[in-house]
């Protein structure tokens, strides 16, 4: 109802623009557009008719004409996998309130983890001018893609998966010494077969090297493949066997495998006494078909997961996690972007020069999932 | 390193611009920018000619310069409380993935429920030329900021709240409709005491009138109140009386009040047998308080939530719910927005219009949580 009180009158009107401002403040139109754009000359008085009748009128500068001029654009890029995914919107956020401070706006793209739909989205972003490029990218090892974005002046930086091999900046979680940690306290409460429990990339599936004396995985520095390496150092470390049987590794596109996995390592001549969950899928699944079985967390089977999720408080008992800050490493990704947004010249450039990392630690939070092992484990 | 199989060389050139294309093709820039923009004539011959040496190049015509030409600048916005939030992040993929079938993009900017950000937000997205906006409004009174989007003939969906009577289109849940069913099913189970536990805004908080015969809540329509009157609608359908004491209404930016709001209706002389809670983070602080004191879910309170999350199946018992499907509403709100683009003239317009409402029906999830009680409930 136009009488409600403090209601403006219906606005049919489009938005002031540089002619009306122009009319309102005594000038040409050329000349506003001058004092306006604070290119060419204006004199003082002017400078302030201009910019009065402008602030009266409502004006707002049109962005679009503004970027055509500076080469600005006042937007980035975020490509992830799921921005529905908890990980995901929390770096978000992150971006976005850097952003906000930077006079900046964050456009998102999902990928589900497909290259292709990768590709399409770099390729777009850049046909939108964006200053920068947040990616979690789906390869370690495919980026050409990338490497046309940064080959076209414009900065990327990597999330959660790290590109710095090929001059990208990169802002990654300790996945590696925070896995190894979390592994150390299972150790130190008398665990001896703990079992690991992952996904993987289906297109890059790591290479896992188990010898007599030392256990490796080759391939690239990814959180999945990072977590692995965390899980082998710290058995290394306390002179334990690498067992291949305790090892499963699940390819992120089958989630049903997941379950599978779970049972096939309960269902193990000598099953290990806790479960390492390396990401809040596998948790899930673990908890889930440990509760239908009615096998008691920690009493007969301890829990241990990477990634702290709202579920992990809720449940009795409470879960152990390794947590990665999602917001914190978006507000990482996007100060380390808008750092070279403002000085382009430093770090970008060939693909000869390693690109930065950041590392952004995690903490080990202690909770009631997993037990102290009394006897030492039946002998082999 | 450069000696990689499959690695392209280091790239340091810009992308090829319009003169690229016109000297590879072998035309004027003139030639070459009128058979790129489509706009003058162009023989088909020399179309072809620039058409193949821009795909040889692998030019990307420049999106800025075409949104001069065009108008459209193939972005939308989306403004929300918090895209780290699971509703908005789910409603932000359902909007994605129809943008993305448009050949759009989505800038995502937060309020954290606060109307300067929310005004700020308009205005920025206003300057970047967005072809639309969907937004969940922080108030469905003071909406002039918005007004002035639709004014400059910018399309706006809003989502979960409802614009409506400000002729403004708006995708909603059936709140309302959806509560009823849900205090309708809690009434079936023998419940008559039943608790109404939820958030209000406090700018806007609601003014409840209970008479001897009939309860209401004055105000606009928002999902906070249209709870509310499903749960007066359902009980007076059944002939129950309405209890003021069995119903706390916490300001939403006050969550440490949650848990106190679920203690006091715990301590009431004579306490309800059910509690209804109309979010999920009164859903989360009511479980967590029943878990904390041992009281038991069912046996000794039962429990029903509005809006589903994942912890709700992994704790014991699992929680019955009221769901509401983010992801289709943000859908819906994007397929509403895009079709208002693409013909501006029918529903934009002065603001006596009502702008067009759709309701996305909600689904009722039995679980565990609710007991039966088979007794009636002691007499007053």
């Amino acid at each position: 109802m136009p009488t409600e009180p403090g209601r403006r009158e219906p606005a049919k009107r489009s938005r002031p623009n540089v002619k009306d401002v122009a009319a309102r403040a005594g000038v040409s139109r050329a000349t506003a557009a001058r004092a306006l754009g604070g290119y060419g000359y204006s004199s003082q008085e002017v400078m302030e008719r201009v910019t009065e009748a402008a602030r009266e009128l409502g004006y707002e500068p049109n962005r679009v004409a503004r970027t055509m001029r500076s080469g600005k654009s006042d937007i980035i890029g975020f490509v992830c996998a799921d921005i529905s995914d908890a990980f995901f919107s929390s770096a978000m956020r992150g971006i976005c309130d850097v952003a906000l401070d930077e006079g900046s706006k964050v456009i998102v793209m999902n990928t589900d983890d497909q290259l292709s739909q990768e590709q399409d989205a770099a390729r777009v972003l850049l046909s939108h001018e964006v200053d920068g490029l947040i990616i979690t990218p789906v390869s370690v090892r495919e980026h050409a893609h990338i490497d046309a974005v940064t080959g076209a002046g414009v900065p990327v930086v990597s999330l959660d998966r790290q590109l710095s091999d090929a001059g990208i900046d990169s802002v990654v979680a300790d996945n590696e010494a925070g896995t190894a940690n979390a592994i150390h306290h299972l150790i130190g409460r008398g665990h001896h077969r703990i079992a690991y429990l992952g996904s993987v990339q289906p297109e890059e599936p790591p290479a896992l090297r188990i010898g007599k004396s030392r256990a490796s995985v080759a391939g690239p520095s990814r959180p999945s493949l990072d977590r692995v390496r965390g899980y082998l150092r710290a058995l290394s470390a306390a002179g334990l066997p690498v067992e291949r049987e305790l090892i499963a590794l699940v390819p992120h596109d089958e989630p049903g495998r997941r379950t599978d996995a779970v049972a096939a390592m309960l269902a193990l001549g000598d099953p290990p006494s806790a479960l390492f969950t390396a990401d809040s899928y596998m948790t899930k699944s673990a908890f889930t078909l440990l509760s239908e079985r009615g096998i008691a967390i920690p009493g007969e089977m301890s829990l241990l997961g990477f990634d702290d999720l709202e579920w992990t408080t809720l449940v009795r008992p409470r879960i152990s996690v390794v947590v990665q800050s999602a917001y914190d490493m978006g507000r990482a990704a996007a100060a380390q972007l808008f750092a070279k947004i403002a000085a382009p010249e430093s770090g970008a450039g060939s693909a000869s020069v390693r690109g930065q990392r950041t590392v952004i630690p995690t903490r080990f939070l202690e909770r009631e999932s997993v037990g102290l092992v009394a006897e030492p484990v039946r002998g082999r």
